[in-house]
């Protein structure tokens, strides 16, 4: 039952993070009546509990990083203590001022929020459980947007004590002394560096038979160097068995029988769409087999429901994310008509060294029936990347027919080169191009420009 | 006389810089025969003395600045030592690397190299005094690359003692504990901020009326408010009667007749073109009232003979000298028949603030009719920069009926957003254009994008 007449809204968009904010913003600007119903805390994964706080832990011990690469030259000495609860404090801070900065942006708007949980009880209804009651919402079209949580095998499942999953490890205070990863992945390598800056001895243990299995084979072979460099224990294709805490320890043990002992360990083998008791059955949705909400090319759900961001799976990225939701709010309005197409989607590792890539890989590339060429530049020749004793890594570019059709590139800063790359991909860059323009010197961005104009050989 | 006979080359270039180089290099792979002809060292003001040191000094000391930021928001505390003669032996090896690595370069081009002086005997005709004697060469086209050095004027005239130019500074290997700096364009500000960072108190005394005259002076102004935050002392709208080093220390006078003594003084009050001693009136160069050799719209001093780089005072960049240097490459090949129009051109300052600018500013568009509107993001809403605690700052994009005519920006980093705004100004990109790329979250680049898509206002 709900205690008052209910209220009809053009567009009502379950979850508040990345997709919805995004979606919220361009339908209220196309002259859409919205709601944003949020169960916990606005900003999403993205900003509670993924590339914000990521990012902000590695933005703040940087210093840490380039210390140790000038004391490798001798050119530098001291030592910098990172407090650990002083950053948590200041990340609570920040995080709850871009939460205020997004109600505030909502509100200026005119966009409605609704704090509680929602659930479709029949097609164009929803009910949303708040403090203050159950409130009932019509929608003229629904936009799921409910984002993803951390999942994991059986038999490791972060129980809260010392097996924890991401959001568990982003919360920690004291530094542990060492810390067993489970998956070599992007979450897994961020927060890895973040902890093994703050002095915590790091193992990662990764299924496939390299870190960062999406990337380029040889980008992965360079993150595994300077792992190793810095004197992390790398298990590939290495399954576990089990992952418990036990007397105080994180005990892992693989399927070959080995085991691991570690203060703490962090599980990051991916995460799962977040759609129970959504009522989403109600609504239309059918969930695919990994349960994520199966969508059509334009984004479609069902009829009138639409579904954007982490919870359809197409890309488990914030940019993906808000990038669906604008389009889905123009597809509702009535602006745009076509199919979601999205062009090159970018990717960046960060911390030290970084890792960008946008549009197809060589292996893609040759999937698809094509014959790419590739074309490179090493960081040991761009006075950048020297400077800050960091001259491991490169650039590598994917040409067909003589076009860039993909970029990826790994080593300091390297994730700055991203939107030029976008940019370069999208248009089907030649080389000559690359001589269109005038380059700044010296700057990481001739790394590209050298990749650009060098030689191709087969891929 | 000349003690062999003369050799001919297609192309003689006069000076191994950057302009040299690149001119060398297109030359040669158009499949002209090359000579280069250096009295000094390969690659110029920028490796030498230049671009390369400082960002070296300043990529080094990277970890000083971050440990400040992250010091005054509470999260670290520590200290580092840098040690400056460590520096200059790292700056003197990476140098020679790369001094080598042009040698090898031109080496493996097929390009002659002659160490020596090259002087203009007659048109056709150069002599080069070398170490085993006097070579004449004969050249179908002579291109003049000769540079730039510091220039002081009248009453403070570096004198090797206690008042420097940049190159006298650049080899320091104490730090003073006190710096006067003649001059707040780049050179002063890059090298004051290195210098700041060893612990050196600096004081700048600038004639105009703001630090980076020639930068938007919403930028000027954020520089300044940065500076005064870390504790220098700027003088802005005061002219030096005299500077001179006087008992162990600079002793600089302002018209005002105020007096500021410092344990050093570094002069950085412009650049002028190298050109006595080479007999460039014997190949029909003339030279303007500043000095620089004249050229006409395709970089030509005179008949067969091109002036390309600092000389010819158009633009005192390494990028803009390379860029010309490879133009006129292929004007002499006969690959180019069209004047020089080289697009939109890059400038940065390095540091923290970094700025960067491309385009025109409001102030230039007026200057030419225009009507420009202007957008902005600040840093302060971005991730990254509030993750390094480097917050004050923002990007700033004049716009001419609806389209981009210039990008500049102030604050931590923003030297990366370069490239992709040298696109944009380039291809006159819309607020639209923002919306068909993803852009990678979270990124510096993301304030461009902001700027992009923000409302316009007057200039």
């Amino acid at each position: 039952m709900t205690s008052s007449p209910s209220e009809r809204f053009d567009v009502v968009i379950l979850g508040g993070g990345p997709a919805g904010h995004a979606c919220a913003v361009e339908a209220s600007a196309c002259g859409r009546s919205v709601a944003v119903i949020e169960a916990s805390e606005l900003g999403g994964t993205c900003l509670n509990r993924g590339c914000i706080p990521t990012k902000l832990f590695l933005g703040a011990t940087d210093c840490v990083h380039e210390l140790a690469a000038q004391a490798k030259m001798r050119v530098a000495s001291g030592s910098i203590a990172i407090d650990l609860p002083a950053l948590q404090d200041r990340k609570a801070k920040m995080l709850a001022g871009n939460r205020q900065a997004i109600e505030k942006d909502l509100s200026a708007r005119g966009i409605t929020l609704l704090r509680g949980r929602g659930t479709v009880v029949a097609p164009g209804m929803v009910d949303v459980v708040t403090a203050e009651g159950t409130v009932r919402v019509e929608y003229g079209d629904l936009v799921v947007a409910t984002g993803s949580r951390p999942t994991a095998f059986p038999g490791m499942t972060p129980d809260g004590d010392r097996v924890l999953d991401s959001d568990g490890i982003l919360d920690l205070s004291d530094v542990p002394q060492s810390m067993v990863i489970v998956g070599g992945g992007v979450i897994g390598l961020e927060l890895g560096r973040f902890f093994a800056r703050l002095g915590t001895s790091i193992t990662v243990v990764e299924a496939l038979d390299r870190l960062a299995p999406w990337e380029d084979p040889e980008v992965s072979k360079t993150i595994a160097q300077l792992c190793k460099r810095e004197k992390w224990t790398i298990h590939t294709g290495k399954r576990v068995a089990s992952l418990v805490s036990d007397g105080g320890r994180a005990r892992l043990v693989l399927e070959s029988g080995d085991e691991i002992l570690a203060e703490v360990a962090l599980v990051a083998t991916g995460r799962g769409p977040v759609t129970e008791g959504l009522g989403l059955e109600n609504a239309g949705c059918r969930l695919d087999r990994r349960g994520f909400v199966t969508v059509d090319e334009r984004l479609r759900a069902a009829d009138h429901v639409w579904a954007v961001g982490d919870v359809n799976g197409k890309a488990m990225l914030a940019h993906a994310a808000s990038h669906q939701g604008a389009y889905v709010a123009r597809c509702i309005s009535g602006c745009d008509t076509g199919n979601y197409t999205p062009g090159p989607m970018p990717w960046c590792i960060y911390g030290a060294p970084e890792t960008m890539r946008v549009g197809e890989m060589p292996a893609e590339l040759e999937a698809r029936g094509l014959h790419p060429r590739v074309s490179r530049a090493m960081l040991a020749a761009n006075p950048i990347a020297q400077a800050h004793a960091s001259v491991q890594g490169f650039v590598k570019i994917a040409w067909v027919d003589g076009r860039v059709h993909g970029v990826t590139a790994v080593g300091h800063g390297v994730a700055h080169l991203i939107t030029q790359a976008t940019i370069m991909v999208r248009d089907g860059w030649t080389a000559e191009d690359a001589r269109r323009i005038i380059w700044a010197h010296p700057t990481l961005d001739e790394a590209l420009r050298h990749a650009l104009t060098a030689d191709t050989t087969d891929a």
